[in-house]
């Protein structure tokens, strides 16, 4: 039987990852097989790999790992129109219904029948894989590899940033991790007129400034406040927030540094307990948004336009680390340090 | 020396209201003089008949009390050019800066410096008041002067109401108050394609199904889901939400209910200790959306249109007494015992 | 061999339709199977029926007609999913590619790679016919086929009136035809708070008048200015104008007629030579949008609510005869003589 | 008498401009004075030089003329709040009537009474002026006196850029005067991914090139087409539109080189006699919006913090050329001849 390589979470406990041959993938007509060159690890990916208590919740094992990957499209199903052998793709990482009212209206991030690929079917760590068509992303082949395997991640910023319209106007990012570091460039492009970083990690906030943050706040150390004071433009507060931490202290506080009218995103995932000045809410009139996922495919259109226009040197800032497949335990222990960027495995 | 007779908020306890002759007012060029003919009790006004914690907190005794008006313009300052002698007007109770950002680009609303007429300034509940021109709005005599004495929470429900596209959506309103009743018909001709409205109040809930409501719901008794599985058109969730209740399990009962991508306009003023469930507002890409007062005056033009397409004879069912205002006592004993709707003071 | 029943444009010249045994049709693993009951004639079908000059580009004889219908799901492809045999079904007669920007960020009705069904491929004008399942609408049974036959022309006047927002705007309608009258009731659901249509034939100017026009004007013996003068309200001029007519005067009488800032949606085929003041385009800050088909799916979703919220009464009276599918010749006879709303063929 | 110098249209005829003694000006208690440091020569000065068919319609002499400025408060009215002697000032050379719908809600360049600041009433370019106080704009004095001079022009680039949201889209701006030119470094920072501009001027084409347009065509050798070619991006046409030339051709030809849902500008004046395809306005869904003066006063706080982030660098590149006010007459024949950018006058 014809096989493949890929990283298999085994065990329903922490860690139990190992590198299996699986049969190779077959595909249907509306499916594509990709040999995969690049792959990511995201904080989800983490979550599995350390068996806390939303992957004892969700995941059967064995469950093959990973969402987030580049690769390159070998055989293309009978009824495949959209993409041809030889192109470079990027893929969604939500299957979704295609029949509820989201999903037939363009806006399919909201399909409550979402499946996760890497989470719920088959995932993206392997040489080979199947994948629906209606999923792919076709890569402009001018920008490198590696950013199209964070495709995903780099989606998340995008939607969180593009979010509210932020030109001219005062941002706050609550959190310097991969997401909240990408989407300073981005607001930057953006147009806003000052972005503030907040986090509690001394090397990221250096990696905010270098990729354009107006001024950083280390919070062990100073007030929001005194960033606001020190950049004189800020009158009435924010106008903008990214709430990038899941930080309770974090969220609550930027909540009384907003000017009236202001608008929140908020992807960084809350712990239950948080508590917030409602009356800010509504004295001030600010707008809080949950966000999930990015829009497919707007989300990921604009992300290439973006990347065209240069926003590729900044976000390769973002990515720290390489590893070939094999060295998959040393890539997934790096990233439990805590001490790195975004991680790739390269699989050819 | 000639006097006029208000309404006046004389001692820091509970009640403490009088009736009394004050210097007849006067004004300056960019002011006008108004015969008041009616005025409306709000709930504001009884938090400083009350007393309550807000009230010590806010009020400087001796006020003159009171925002909800209509009257006749008899005099014009000389600067005054938008409104003429003879000319019948309401007016916004919130005074801004005309200065910061809001104010100079149409968000009035938004102004941080506000000042409440009959909180921080003489406010409306006397014979003859002035007030500054740029604060009225002109009313069409074709609609009672009842309606136009409640400009001020009309325009509260219409700006909660039309905070987001409810054209052919469905619709949850928590808390069948004034205002949330008044939501009912203004949801109604904005095209929403089912309104659900619950309380704890069968005769307001009645009310509510007079003015249009799809169905209500007695929170005593039943769930919302019930409603939403006897109305079976709503398949995942409401897609907007008014809270108009300031009830926290309301509100986040609400949270549970909404589809992905709903959005909620908070009116009610939450109590400091509520707790939500973060995940479904980041998960299903919720918005909440914090409203107060209303726009200045695009809210006051669209209240008016709406009254013009046939509003008023629904608005009017929210209207339940009248007193001449030397019977003001009566007037704010009745609001008091909770059995009244908008209750109005004739002044003429 | 199994056959099925077929109207068929046959020759090219005016008329040349023939009613035909056809090859009954297969589906592949994407299409479905539908057994078509009531089907409407569009303008289009009136174009290749005149074999005019567009015709004559467009169309190659033999061709299947017909893009309006309503039918049952009889058989599915092995991949569909949003869709079950029994279930009644209406369809968007826009083929798109799928793979464009636009049909991946949820605008399909802006594909430049189209294909018309009953234009460049087979049409519905037959007992059973394969349809793309990405392309069904699954229709509400408790709306009457009748009204679902007609979604196409009913999506068209809901796109256009719901272009811009026109909660307390008042609106002209130039064009009294089926789509501009379905327009009427569609601007009064969504809380216009006047319409005034303009025509040239008396009878569409009183079912307009039926359907909830405010005002209507007979252009050949009134002005638009006289009606806005009769009602009142309107100041400046019209907020929201509706192009339905494809008349230029119609259209260059409009411009001249709008308030500053006012929006126009132009749907009626304006010929080559028109002119307007392009002066009032520019310093009245007007905004002019084309408009073309229907959105997939969002003009479907707000069609149904708005149906399934008692628009069918009111769209019911734009149809005006039936026939049997083997009459079809009487009932192109009767659309070309001018003396009918919509008219519908019954397949059983 | 006390007086002060300006510059006045005496004539009936081209040219006719004298500088002379006129009355020093008074203020009412809604006014301030203010020493005028540096004003600027816009299109409109050079029709009145020109004594033009629109000149001889719209002006009244003698004339003061002038609306672009800069200057310091030397004196405020009585009821003046929102400004301060000693503070640094431009304004808005449009004085609205502050009572129809559209000043009471945000939108005063929509104002039908307008009236135009050195057309209709007493100019700027004097030593002195009065002005009315809610017409003002505070300049940060962080930005040069030059750059505030030009706010008008400068604020109609920014109205007209930011009419449509260009992040990640292709850009055609038609036109390389002065305000295209301005127009370009907007689009920049806005996140336009590709600017193409066109004209007939080799100079100014190369200015643009400097400003960061993407691509440049002179329309007289190379077509629009060729320059989309040659950037490979722009597979369907451009997403948005600028009309800055005034030329019928470059309007036309603009409509053909649009996508699908493309949307355009129009800031320049076009022809009467201009002719487009509205076919293509309407398949392909099209939106063309007329653009007038600026918003009061977002387009201006919009404006300001553009230049706050950087912008001020790239738009000092448009002035030219300066001149003590005194050789008023050398500064208009400069102007006349087309051979400049931006044209100030220095009147300290």
């Amino acid at each position: 039987m014809k096989t493949t390589k890929a990283i298999i979470k085994k065990t329903n406990a922490p860690n139990g990852l190992a590198l299996e041959d699986i049969p190779f993938p077959t595909i249907n007509h509306n499916q594509v097989l990709i040999k995969v060159t690049k792959t990511a690890i995201c904080g989800t990916d983490m979550h599995i790999y350390n068996w806390d208590e939303w992957a004892q919740k969700n995941i059967n094992t064995p469950q093959i790992m990973g969402h987030e990957f580049v690769g390159e499209v070998v055989e293309t199903g009978m009824y495949v129109t959209n993409v041809k052998s030889g192109q470079l793709v990027s893929g969604e990482g939500h299957v979704v219904c295609n029949t509820c009212r989201h999903c037939i209206t363009g806006y399919q991030h909201l399909c409550r029948q979402t499946v996760g690929i890497g989470v719920n079917m088959d995932g993206v760590f392997a040489q080979y894989i199947s994948f629906p068509a209606s999923n792919l992303w076709i890569c402009d082949k001018s920008i490198s590899e590696d950013i199209h395997s964070i495709s995903d991640p780099l989606g998340n910023a995008v939607h969180t940033a593009l979010s509210f319209n932020v030109l001219g106007e005062d941002v706050l990012v609550t959190g310097a991790g991969p997401i909240g570091l990408m989407s300073v460039p981005i607001l930057k492009r953006a147009g806003a007129r000052s972005i503030v970083v907040s986090d509690i990690n001394p090397a990221r906030l250096a990696l905010a400034k270098e990729l354009g943050a107006t001024a950083t706040v280390d919070v062990r150390h100073h007030t929001i406040e005194s960033a606001m004071a020190g950049l004189g433009l800020i009158k009435e507060g924010f106008d903008v927030g990214l709430e990038m931490s899941g930080n309770a202290e974090a969220f609550s506080g930027m909540i009384d540094v907003m000017a009236n009218g202001g608008r929140i995103a908020i992807l960084g995932i809350l712990p239950q307990h948080v508590q917030i000045n409602w009356d800010k809410v509504i004295f001030n009139s600010l707008t809080l948004k949950g966000i999930y996922g990015r829009q497919m495919f707007d989300t990921w259109y604009k992300m290439t336009a973006l990347l065209q226009s240069g926003l590729e040197k900044e976000i390769a800032k973002v990515i720290t680390h390489h590893f070939p497949y094999t060295q998959y335990a040393e890539a997934f222990e790096l990233m439990q340090s805590g001490k790195s960027g975004k991680v790739i495995l390269n699989w050819e």
